[in-house]
């Protein structure tokens, strides 16, 4: 799911989202406070911070992804910038799950009550 | 975010889906008649029809997913069997676009209306 090395995940941060919010002029949107939270914080190694355009989920954001090759793409929302210690704590327990697959009861609150979607890795799905 | 070949796309159609439905034994659920009507139809060349397990969208269900190498996967929600014709029409135009953005009045309108994520490509993330 990602041209990332082995044993590096992508933390993808959509960095337009307004979470349903009128845009005003000169905005630090809520997606890009989510994306400086995060890159302030000394993210655990070999996991990448990369903000991206919108996910599409503008109804349950902010949004991220977390994605590796060969595992699972996750992607959970409702988040704002007070998550970034969940988001830090979620994405070390994925990067050392080699599938992506993080038991349930390992996985954050917030990333059981909040989880979009996920899509298996190729490997998965044929 | 695939491994399939150039020009090749992926359909993931998540089997487990029972719509919110309770389980019955020996039933056929409604993710697994949704990807029946699709294998029945002679899908375009070079489109993938893969089941798989969950994709985690059950409350916005049925579910699939579009992908292919250096394209957007999209998650479309909402289906059920008597989609199968559009899935396919949609599907197409998406074989069709290079980095599998389709211009928003050529969707179909079930994907405009019931897009639940998309995730750029590697490419568009770096």
């Amino acid at each position: 799911m990602s041209g990332a090395p082995d044993g590096v995940v992508e933390l993808l941060v959509c960095v337009k989202c307004r979470q349903g919010e009128p845009a005003e002029p000169e905005e630090v949107t809520r997606g890009a406070r989510l994306h400086g939270a995060l890159a302030e914080r000394n993210l655990p190694e070999n996991i990448r911070l990369i903000p991206v355009e919108c996910l599409s989920n503008c109804t349950r954001g902010c949004t991220v992804a977390l994605r590796g090759p060969g595992r699972w793409t996750y992607v959970y929302g409702n988040l704002d910038a007070s998550h970034a210690p969940v988001l830090a704590e979620g994405a070390l327990k994925y990067r050392d799950a080699p599938d992506g697959l993080v038991p349930w009861r390992e996985r954050p609150e917030h990333f059981r009550k909040n989880c979009i979607v996920r899509i298996p890795p190729l490997e998965g799905a044929q």
